[in-house]
Formats: structure tokens, sequence, C-alpha cells
């Protein structure tokens, strides 16, 4: 799957370097179990970047250092190498000074925010990083599209599994309606509102009405505004009114926040280690909600579908696997 | 108000200057709508001063310097003053180097977390900042308590009218229900379960069962441990699982972070105005759910209330201000 996207991704104008990267992040996101940002997004990343959308060259570039804040503009470079630049970065100060933080603004899409978190996580460190986008959600009291979904990730590294949160504001994405849809179910949870205005379990219904639910009703219609702030103000780039005047596609010209931070700056591995497990134990030990149930800390469920496509194989749509064969040119 | 609580605290041992400084932040919260951690809090805390679980004359010790990000050791002071002192230190730290990063462990319960959103907001700056808490919530999949419901704060300054979120993770807190159930209403919302695992919009029901509802379900639930995650490994403090074991009433040994950003050091300030303006008219114009209904930003219906209290009176119990007056010894 790497060799093939990486393949399309050259194919599309992309240096061979900067290509093999954007395609690993995408094959490890397919591996993980987020399937719409992994292969199933090879096909839409082609067309951004045959469209001017995404610059295959475009390279973050430092707009301004304040000590262990740096601000980047990312040129309209692929989201992802962006993104991990400015990560790597993060952890670079972080590593000189206990805590780092790079904004982002002028960038792209960044596909599955996740990634980013286990990039710090990996490296030992802990993260803090989010995205704003065009509005795609009503805000909380209004029926039109006005907010942004605003990816939040908060990765915490541990042996034996990173505990990584990977969350955008609203309930279900599109895809989950979809694939609910197609499968001819109901969502577990109300996720939108129907044609009445009244709270609907329906995909295809929410799907007509867009009327998408924030989660938390009006709490996660605030936290996105506040996060679209946040990108804005401290990078200096466009909020999600000004991305949606830009019309550049998903995430065109959109800004970002990384933060890093040392655990080992503040306390000693033992520390931190009993913090991990006395949290982790305090979740497995609470009574099930229903009987044998597991409690999950947050990634764990994404660690277990990895294992489970690292030995059965990565599923994928074979219509889509043909489609990205083709630009390929396989 | 302000004098009668100032007056109680004094006679529950706390010094005259600390007292007045408590007395404010609770009497602004009652001004400001949040009555359940303001005059109505009164009680409480001075029933914590007296059991020792707060110690009226504690006060935050730095513990360790790392450049612009401090850790400071709360010493079981009053909560309110300890988080002052951190989101204080927080701006200077951000006034020289453009951020700043206060964690705070040791600490005792906040009141209304706003009021430190508030805080930098007055004084120019963005800040982000929240708590952990005894746990009080199950986790998703489970129906014993096992996570806090975290406090989290964003506060963006802005001319006629700061932009301030402040959120618990969990949809309503138990104030909430208690209200909702003595009115004889329904919760406009499911906000919990019922005794048969079902989602209930009966304030009562969710009062026995225990089982209050993390906002937006899963999500809720894993932002609450990360939260309580980071709190403990950027203080060096303690977890959930470890306040539960001290059992020093609500929040008693909890810890804190604080992170203060100057925007006008990234920006100028026709950016500044021009970003959170755009933004705000953009909520504005969306089209209303109901029909002549507003959208507001975050914050907003704290500083309508405010106008209101400050117009007509603070609305208070009678009941709980004859206590008060009581323990103010008038």
């Amino acid at each position: 799957m790497h060799a093939t996207i990486t393949r399309a991704y050259v194919k599309a104008g992309m240096p061979e370097d900067k290509a093999h990267t954007c395609a690993r992040i995408h094959t490890e996101s397919s591996r993980d179990g987020v399937y719409s940002h992994g292969l199933n997004r090879v096909e839409r990343f082609v067309e951004y970047l045959h469209k001017g959308w995404v610059d295959p060259l475009g390279e973050p570039a430092l707009a301004s250092s304040l000590g262990n804040m740096e601000v980047y503009d990312g040129n309209l470079g692929p989201g992802i190498l962006n993104a991990m630049h400015c990560m790597d970065r993060a952890i670079e100060l972080a590593a000189a000074n206990g805590m780092g933080m790079v904004s982002l603004r002028n960038t792209t899409h960044w596909m599955r925010g996740g990634a980013f978190g286990w990039q710090a996580a990996e490296k030992g460190y802990i993260s803090i990083c989010w995205t704003n986008t065009e509005s795609c959600m009503p805000a909380w009291g209004g029926k039109s599209s006005a907010i942004g979904n605003n990816p939040f990730i908060i990765g915490i590294p541990r042996k034996g599994g990173h505990v990584v949160l990977d969350m955008a504001m609203s309930q279900y994405s599109y895809g989950k309606l979809q694939v609910t849809r197609l499968a001819g179910q109901k969502l577990p949870y109300p996720g939108g509102f129907d044609h009445e205005g009244q709270p609907t379990d329906d995909p295809g219904t929410i799907e007509e009405t867009r009327r998408i639910l924030p989660m938390g009703y009006w709490k996660g219609s605030g936290f996105a505004v506040m996060l679209d702030l946040l990108s804005a103000l401290l990078s200096g780039g466009l909020t999600t009114a000004g991305i949606d005047k830009k019309n550049l596609g998903s995430c065109g010209s959109c800004c970002q926040v990384f933060m890093a931070f040392d655990p080992l700056k503040i306390n000693d591995h033992a520390f931190v280690t009993g913090a991990l497990s006395e949290t982790i134990n305090q979740l497995r030990n609470s009574v099930p909600a229903n009987p044998g149930g597991a409690i999950n800390f947050p990634g764990e469920r994404s660690l277990q579908t990895r294992k489970e496509n690292m030995q059965l194989g990565i599923p994928v749509d074979d219509g889509v696997w043909a489609k990205v064969k083709e630009l390929a040119g396989r």
C-alpha cells in the first residue's frame, strides 16, 4: 500500500521523499483503522495537488521566533509534512526548555490529526495540537454552517501503548454518517437534527439537513469557536471565516498549533509510570455498564485495530484500491 | 454581599486581605450568574477551612523553574488565591516571552474556573487553564464513578466583551440537575442513565443512579482522562485516582495548569480585532434554529447576566443568604 500511494503522489508532482512520507502517514492511518484519512483520502489529495490547492513543493518557513514559541508560514505545502515539521520543532524546543510551542499558518489538511500526537509520543514527549478548518457545522442555536470541526489532539507517551485522544468537535463525522447509512443502521445516539429541528439518529436525514451536532451540544460548539480563534491569533493566520472565503477545498489555508512537553524535565520516570498506571487501573476497575464490557483509555481501540490489521492485513474498499492503483499507473 | 462573605472568611481564620480577595471572586461569580460557585458555595468553603481541608495561610511556593514554565506547590492554600497567583505568574512570563506556563499541584478547589480566564483577559492576555478533580463521573463504558469532571477554560480578550469558554466534562453539573428537579422540569437533552442503563432527561433519576453523562459521550470521557493526566504530569501532582485516596473533599489536593499568551507579540492590534469580529459576525449571521433565536459567542450569556444583575441586583436564595450572614456574625 505504502509503495503504491507513494507512486501516485510522485505522478502528481511530489518529490520522491515527500511523497514517501505522506504515503507512510496515510498507510499508518489505514493500519490503525482511520480509513477515512488513510487510503480513502488518497484520490482527493491527488485532486488537490492537480488543482494547485496543495503546493507539492511548499515548505514551512519561520515567520517569527519568541524564545520557545515559533510561528511558521506553511506556504500551502502538504499539510502532513508541514505539521510533522512543526511538531518536530516543538519537540526540539521542549528538549531544550521543558516545553515548546509552534504555530503554523497558511497550511493545508493535515489528514489524521492523531498522527502528530503519536509522532511526539514515539519520541517520549507529551503533546497538544489542533487545527482549524472551513465551516462545516452549525453553531449552537443556528442551523446554517458557521463553525469548523477543528480536531483537537492530546498525546501522552506510555510504555505498552501511548495514550492519545484525537477528537473532532462534531459528535460524528460525515464519514461515519455515510458508513452507518450504507449499512442500513441508526447512529448509537442522536447525531444531528431532522427537517423539523428535532434530534435524530438517522444518518441519511442528517446528511440531508447538514445540521450535524456538535459534541456535547453547546459545549462542542463553543470549544470549536475557541480553537478556531486560538489557531488564528497564535499563528497570525486565517479564522474559519477567512478559510471559507479562500475556498481552497477542505482546510486549504488553515492554521494549527503544536505544543510539546518533556515529562521527564518535571518528574522522574517512576512518577510518570505511576500516574499513568493508577489512572488506567482506575478505568479498568470500573464496573462495566454492560456485563463484560471494556473501559478503554483514549487511543486503546486504535492500538487494538492496529494489532488486528497487522495480523490479518489492512481492509480496503476494492473500488478505492483500484483507483489508487490507477493513479499510481499500476 | 462582598463585605459579608469577607467577614465570614475572616471569622473562619483567613487573614483580612485573603478573605477579601476570595470573597470578591465568589461575589463576581454570583454577579455573573454562576450561583453554584458564588454565594451558594460560601458555607461549604467555611466548612473546609474548619476541617483543615483548606489551609487559610497556605501559600504557593515555587517548586521548579524551566525557562517560561514554572511549577508551584499550592500547600493546600485557598484554591482561588493559588490559581490567581499562578495565572498572574503565567502572564508575567508571557509578557517577557510571548507565552508562559505555570502548573500547580497540591492545591484546593478554585471555585469558578472561568474567573481565571477573565483575570487574564482583563489584562489583555489569551489564556488556557484547567484543573483535575476527584472522581465524580463514570468513564464511557463504565457505570461506577472513575473520572473527574475537570473544568477547562479558554479566555480571549476582546474590547466590548471577552470571549471565555468555561466548561466541565459532564454534560450537566449536579447543581443543574438539582435546580431542574426542584423546578419540576426535565433536562433539555438526556444528561445521564437511568436504572435500566438507558439515557434519561429526568434529573432526579440521574441523581439516584449517579450515572451522569460526559459531554459528547466517549469524547468528554476521553478528554477528562487526558486533562487529568496532563494536570498531574505537568505539575508533579496527584491524578484523580490519587485525589480520591486523599479524601479531602471536593478537589482537595488537586492540580492545575495555567497558560498565558500575549496576542500582540504575534500580531498587531488590527489583526486581532479583525479575527475576532469576523468570527463573531459569522456566528451572528447564522440562520437561527428557532426564529429570532440568538447565537452567542462563548461567555456572552455571562455578560448578559452580569448586566442584568448589576441593574436589578444579584438574586440570592433567602436561606443561603441568612446562613452566610450567620457565618459572618451579622
